[in-house]
């Protein structure tokens, strides 16, 4: 192993820098030079390839985004893109390359790994969590974060006629970020792609919290791929229930910002183990954390196999609101 | 002046709890006792009245929403309704009222202060900004900065290919939010009531600033009291441009959270203010704070004289995007 | 088990609320009724204790402090002391106990639970992260991101002669939030009482960032309960270096302010353990959290068994600055 | 006016960047070309000079720091150094210089004015207010706001025993940031270097607050040149009044971070202003905001003239505590 590579790709995610600094200085460390990629899986098929020094990820430690910058890039989906990329990095004499990013990326990844020579380890960076093989993503922990401040703050404005909150937020197909805001924000209720939308139930549950006195109740939603369709289900819960309704849609809101301690600490500890990963002869994998260890998962199962949202977390939400 | 009564109307705004503390203290540091009226106008036609001591009011300088609870309240604008609260004000022996709110709130108490013997003083607390007779309400400074954490967040997310995001606002039927937090966030555009929509204009700036070599776009939009409106626009904008866009409205968000050190500042001098011009036998007056120094305008004048936009920051904004 | 009580001890921690929320909620759930206990120890040997319905945790999920107030209490060192708890506990017909602390106040649980028959449960609240049976206290993630905070922003002050800021965290007599705010901040150095302190190390280090371009560095250091240490050190290293050195000690401004999401989630999944262990008929054990699952410990462990730094992560700092 | 240059000196303060960013692009979209230079007067002195575009300020307006770096210069102090400055203008053909920062900035832009030919224009960006000539200099409204939420969190820990917490902040030789901070954060008293310490009265004080019933107390002490001198008066008070006490020294936490919408405002406001000023020949002036409108003044009056604490917030401290 003499050069790596590493590229973002699919959405930003805080903690991503965090993560690119740390392979940056432990592959240098190694004796191992680093190369990094512009633009994701588009920039390794154009050949945006530069060096990257201790210096170059001076500073990055706590900001959003990617000085990588990442794109989502569908000519990379079919063969003749990836033997583009492949002499990409034949020409740049890379033999590892680290992918940061979500499902859409290992997709890619793992096809490049079955074509080509150079190894490739992935590091699940996405806010949404929905990824097999690593208990939490990189991002994850700061897009809860901004999600409950959001719901904070909207816990202030109790006006004393009734009012229903919807909170809208991320999380691809998943209700991971969904879930786990609800859980720390106190959410009166739920609505997640992994359960049927049932406005009966949330309109009885309403109606039982103004009965205990509740003046105002905060429904979060996960977007499920449909952004915006908190107006629709609030139109519902209006109508059934005749509480007034208010929409917040918190949208890239939730990919931006400073990462939180648990992020970057998580994206130091991930990036180090994909550097060590390539270094011991992987390819294929992605390196992921469980349960405090790092775990090297088939990139193929992180997103072949089903992640479960957490059943405990989600009977708490039920039990403590 | 024995009693001083307190109430705060209208929607919540950050720094109404820092107002209420200032002006329950002066009051007390007068020889003069204050009551809380509950829920605005509607406790004080219920006669939710209650005791304030120097104590109630601690710790709460920092704190969103308000101590006193806000509503709106329908009964109190025909005149059986504020006779009824003329009749709490008088069993409570209150002969003067401070009224913590907008617009709303000032054209009830007008009302009022003409139909009954008690000084009425009103205190600009909305986020909205558009008090008459201000440079600034109590709350508005808050809500911009909370849309700037927004924006500078969405600015993280630079994805390579084109992008134009939306940030809808609050601000009732006025633009003060959107432009202070366009000129301070650095956004592309702004979409205010205070001018014609202009979908082409905008797409022209849009395509301006992509052969300039901008990766996205922000445009600040104020909701103009249609919640939801930015969506329709970015529908709009997309066809005309064939960009990406993508949609946040903030909502409630805006209206909670701790106040800045400024609208505390504001709401210290305003509650104060307020308690002497009732002392000095002021009523039927809103105090508010005119290049830096205190100022007393005629309730009526608050609603009916037009507040502009500061024209040379609607100019910056244009300048320098 | 008809009746549970519930006190905060020791310092306070962010997520002590959320705590006590899911506790009061889960254990209404199962049909025990709750009481509080005012200020710890202190409360209960006076029989400051209340009843607590599910209205009065409403909107506390989000709040520092501990609505229940927290005490150092002495007194109950001794037996005497304690003997006044437990007749206090008697009379309040209280037939399990759930303290929210450190290890403080796990010693005066373990005593008090060998000396009478009320069923005792712990809980790890504090922001040291200094207990063992538990990968992380409620508290640390707060502590934590509020150290990168400042450090983060201390970050931004580039000025181009050489700087050393030394931030000052606390921590106990453990360097658990030193070593993850200098992972988490990526600072140069790393002061901690479990490593001999080496002035002439640490001045090295700085020199050689300095010959690689850095501009100014950033020492993270464990107050290691001498709080101000930091002034000493800074004085010794700018003697040894010629560098310019800059203090800051943030003090108990890492104790307050609204928990993390993940601080949050905790407290609820704690909380509601710690009732489910009294109705599993538990007693002088603390429940936790051990890579993802719920653990029992018994107190007695919590703090004669050391917790270790992560090893790994301190590896990170040293290879990553 | 065919080139005008840039500069920022003294220490960092939020909202430089917005101001350079606003002068950049007004200069340009003026027809003149934009010249920056590296930390300050020193870069100057070296020919430290490069060419801005408008794409070069973008994404800064919501930094902290300053893309030009600071510094502070001795050199320029005497008139050889100032000659190399000129000679460094002349060469780069430069016209007008912006110099950015407080009064030692000023002072040396004072007599490079008188020295030479090119045209001098200061913005007032100092996080310490202590400017003659402009209500707020660009930098402080964040440095209270960062004030206000270490107070803030102060306050959640509200132990039962007594406590009083000394919050140490900057503010140069003045107590504008200590006494915006006090009166945002409700602090109980105030040690600023423009009144004589009297330990006495704020022991009496605090025992007057506990005899009330505070269970803690909040004094804030500008660091007014001498940082750590809270630990001397902490002692004192300590001592005289029996009360435990601790110390939190903010330091450089307050020179950095995202500034505040209205830094960001005012930075444009002031930037734009700057080439204006230039642009109609003025030259040796600051230009400042009084009481919102743009105020010119002789650059020797911004340190000569004394700024006065506003004497109604220092009245307000007292009567609301």
């Amino acid at each position: 192993m003499k050069r790596i590579g590493i590229l973002t790709s699919g959405g930003d995610a805080p903690g991503m820098n965090a993560c690119i600094r740390a392979a940056v200085r432990a592959a240098i460390a190694h004796g191992v030079e680093v190369f990094g990629v512009r633009r994701g899986f588009q920039g390794l098929m154009d050949g945006d390839i530069f060096h990257l020094s201790r210096r170059a990820v001076s500073n990055i430690v706590h900001t959003g985004g990617s000085i990588l910058e990442s794109s989502r890039c569908l000519e990379f989906e079919n063969q003749q893109g990836r033997q583009r990329a492949a002499a990409s990095i034949s020409k740049a004499g890379i033999d590892g390359l680290i992918l940061i990013g979500g499902d859409g990326t290992f997709r890619g990844g793992a096809l490049l790994a079955e074509e080509s020579t150079t190894r490739i380890v992935g590091v699940p960076g996405t806010i949404d969590n929905d990824v097999f093989g690593t208990d939490f993503t990189i991002g994850f922990d700061s897009a809860v974060n901004c999600a409950i401040h959001a719901i904070d703050r909207i816990r202030d404005t109790a006006l004393t006629f009734e009012r229903v909150f919807f909170v809208e937020v991320m999380g691809h197909h998943t209700g991971f970020i969904a879930l786990h805001a609800a859980a720390a924000g106190g959410a009166e209720d739920l609505v997640i792609p992994e359960e049927a939308l049932d406005v009966d139930a949330i309109a009885r549950k309403l109606e039982e919290g103004k009965r205990a006195g509740k003046k105002s109740a905060i429904v979060v939603v996960a977007e499920a791929k449909m952004p915006g369709v908190s107006y629709r289900i609030a139109q519902d819960i209006g109508l059934k229930t005749g509480f007034e309704t208010r929409v917040c849609v918190l949208g890239h809101v939730q990919r931006g910002g400073s990462p939180t301690a648990a992020d970057r600490v998580l994206g130091a500890q991930l990036g180090t183990a994909a550097v060590q990963a390539l270094l011991d002869g992987e390819t294929g994998k992605m390196v992921g954390m469980l349960a405090g260890r790092i775990a090297h998962t088939p990139l193929r199962d992180t997103w072949e196999k089903p992640k479960q949202l957490n059943p405990d977390l989600r009977h708490l939400v039920r039990l403590l609101w």
